[in-house]
């Protein structure tokens, strides 16, 4: 999983070399619009992947898809590699300059450019955190679906990279769902318009293909993004159950019923301990789960459903169920939930977040692996659940200071994923692939899989300049070859030298 | 790729050549597999787009991956091109042999190879019929949502092919929506497994951008298709208004209340003409507008926002709703929508079913559009709605036996598309693009746009052997810009002599 030795930790340019490069596209964007000294780039060597460091050349901070087109073009000119960057707030290390060269920031292009209310769209630059929106709306009814945690610094363009998930994508779908056309500037500069205001457009789905990308194929610069009617009545419940077998029968039992939750998440033990302190809710710090689940939609019938849902709980054994009484209330459950990964830090100096998924049949067995592995590597791991859709998120905890628990959290990491993948799961939720789990694409995908996102990538980005050594594996060393001579071809004309990464 | 004039309507092969291929093909896949005399390929010249034909050389029924695969190599190695058939129910072209070659027809590719019902999906074969699958999961509670009214013939595969909508989408989404992983086998032979079982698969979107490729990608010998919840309650409504204004009204005014119907569909005046002789609903001929809207959900609140449904349609100046009392009365009402397009051979001996979309607010302008231009060319245009999502299908009716009545017809539709996009919208809503509007592509996207599809298509098919001459528009010749020879001049094989495709 960690990258290749040669190329960590590789120091940025010689200071004269960056200084001239940013006083040539100073003559482009503006100097205001561009970062290269040691102290400025600082913030910029890292995003919320904390393991990698890669430190940038420039950063550029473009406010307009023209001046991405002059960054571009320069980059072309100059053979520079450019990463796109949102809030920088990625668990996957999507965002990292790992080949160095420019760091295209998006946070000043933060314009919501037009609201259409009967419609339900938004023109959006990429650099609008994903809560603004659904705040700029809010007036007219509507919000932004897709809730990933990081809602309130995550911006709609890494959103769009990382095609991210949330809590409430059980029921409205993740970010690809809501995305209804982008503008996508190529790496020779090229403007492409994806999509279509109107629903279901016709041609090549490169909407469908650009979101979860990671900055791959291009700088998105413009979203039309779909807006959501604000649900009539909503109710939100927190259960309390003895372990996690009697919390996951709970959410069998409720989607069995044909009920379709606004979210179903769950926390496990470890958790529970790490939150409570900091959410002061009264959960018993001896519960072995506790599921949250929220229902929404039109007020009519709201009494049965949550009646049903409240029987269901009861017959799965709650302990105690805990209804929200109002709005103030229904955040601070929420709060156990959205800030779980936060209050991590009460456990232990160091927590990797991560990202698998497996059937939703197959919660249970993949939990007893976790906590075999936890065993194993001597590591606590605590676990929060999107349980409706079989996303985990398992939180392994170790010690910062001592390399030996920092190798053991790799190494379960690991486990975990290869267990999700034999469970007939999958490498990632909703965080993306990036540079964290690039070398383990092959647990998931066989050669000819990868050669196919290879190839599709190249259809975008022929020199393979934007965002280098993300997603896919690096490629197999000289004499090993691919099995397929088509897309081989031409994956191998990316890197001829058999020692970059795969395109 | 060959130059295209002389190809075009061009008789299949000499039958001695189409013998000899037949013969050699038949070593790898079994001679019951292959047609190639001259009266068994007649059924197969044709599609749903009755407008053109084209002779394919030779018609192979495999019956899996591995015979598939078989005929892929086969057809590289003698270069022969290779178009994908499943029921062959399109209404675009997106199954004609526009080159000859090899018709690959997934029909007996028809079995459903796994139900998971814990899990809701099910794996089945390209050549499964779309309302099998769902008879056959019904029995679990189950069903496969996308319902296009094609689906008591259209296959799983062909649904697949071109993101076959359906009155249903408006409330599950469209085929996209509901494919988790495909088995696609590439021109070269080799086979991608593209998403997976679980839910949100990491990597490239392969599956997203894979379906509505209309099988220039390669060809799908598996999916993994989502199965539904069958609803707990079912409540439809037909509403009669004297025009379709008011009957929009009603629709925004459903819409805007934050109700989610599970269908909202309309009918316009010569529709109900059409198609009341053939349903006997009683209803009345001088009506403007018919509504057929469909709730379904769980059955707590079901009545109240039944009440509110009728509410809103009276407002909106219905002048009768009927409710289905019972499943029967349910299905006859649906009857007047799903067999609406059948009904029309009752009002000309030529009907051309379109496909358009504009932004829902839209519908009341390009319906004042769409009457001018019936006025212009002097047709009749009937027209279905699926009001909800602003996806038109006007039905233009001409004379078959009159070249200046289909000549007309052509202009017709081409003037309504043109007026989509001029309203926002876009040249189809699930139809596809295939044969049909593959020159009318620049009416919706620009060079940069269709250069990026014609870039994806490359890296799944470099020889661009797969479906050719499909979806994008032929090359511009030099010196000039895309040309859109019109409708009427692809129908007539009109295109300039020496452009080959797009692609």
């Amino acid at each position: 999983m960690q990258p290749s030795g040669e190329q960590r930790n590789r120091p940025a340019r010689p200071a004269p070399e960056r200084a001239a490069l940013a006083r040539e596209l100073a003559r482009r964007v503006g100097e205001d619009s561009i970062l290269w000294t040691d102290d400025t780039l600082l913030p910029y060597d890292v995003d919320g992947f904390t393991l990698a460091k890669f430190p940038p050349d420039l950063v550029v901070l473009p406010t307009t898809t023209a001046q991405v087109t002059d960054v571009l073009v320069f980059a072309r000119a100059h053979g520079l590699p450019v990463t796109a960057r949102g809030a920088g707030t990625g668990l996957a290390g999507g965002a990292l300059a790992e080949e160095g060269g420019i760091l295209l920031v998006t946070a000043r292009m933060d314009r919501v450019l037009e609201v259409d209310v009967s419609n339900r769209f938004a023109v959006v630059q990429p650099g609008v955190v994903n809560a603004h929106l659904s705040e700029r709306v809010a007036p007219h009814g509507l919000h932004y679906a897709p809730d990933p945690s990081s809602q309130m610094a995550s911006t709609l363009g890494g959103n769009a990279a990382t095609n991210a998930g949330g809590p409430h994508c059980l029921k409205y779908g993740q970010t690809h769902q809501h995305m209804r056309a982008l503008t996508l500037v190529l790496a020779d500069g090229s403007v492409v318009e994806a999509g279509s205001r109107a629903l279901d457009p016709p041609g090549l789905n490169l909407v469908g293909v650009t979101v979860g990308s990671e900055g791959t194929f291009g700088v998105v610069t413009e979203l039309v993004v779909g807006l959501v009617p604000r649900p009539e009545a909503v109710r939100t419940f927190l259960a309390v159950f003895d372990d996690v077998t009697s919390a996951g029968a709970a959410v069998t039992a409720i989607v069995g019923r044909g009920i379709v939750p606004a979210a179903l998440e769950m926390l496990d033990h470890l958790t529970i301990v790490a939150v409570e302190p900091y959410v002061h809710l009264g959960l018993p710090l001896d519960a072995g789960a506790v599921l949250l689940v929220e229902l929404d939609g039109p007020a009519a019938g709201m009494d049965r459903r949550a009646g049903e849902v409240h029987a269901l709980c009861r017959e799965a054994g709650a302990r105690s169920i805990r209804e929200a009484k109002d709005e103030a209330e229904r955040l601070l459950l929420w709060k156990a939930r959205k800030g779980a990964f936060g209050a991590m830090g009460r456990l232990a100096s160091g927590f990797y977040v991560m990202d698998g998924v497996v059937p939703r049949t197959r919660l249970p067995e993949v939990l007893a692996r976790i906590e075999q592995i936890s065993a194993e590597q001597d590591l606590r791991i605590a676990n929060v659940f999107h349980a409706g859709d079989g996303n985990l998120h398992p939180n392994v905890l170790y010690d910062v200071d001592d390399p030996d628990s920092v190798a053991r959290a790799w190494r379960a990491s690991e486990r975990i994923l290869e267990a999700c993948v034999e469970l007939g799961g999958s490498l990632s939720g909703e965080h993306g692939i990036g540079n964290e789990k690039r070398d383990l694409m092959g647990l998931a995908f066989a050669e000819d899989d990868l050669a196919a996102m290879a190839a599709l990538r190249r259809a975008f980005d022929p020199e393979g300049r934007l965002n280098p050594r993300k997603m896919l594996p690096l490629r197999p060393g000289c004499g090993e070859g691919l099995p397929r001579p088509g897309l081989a071809a031409v994956a191998a004309g990316l890197s001829p030298d058999g020692e970059g990464p795969w395109i």
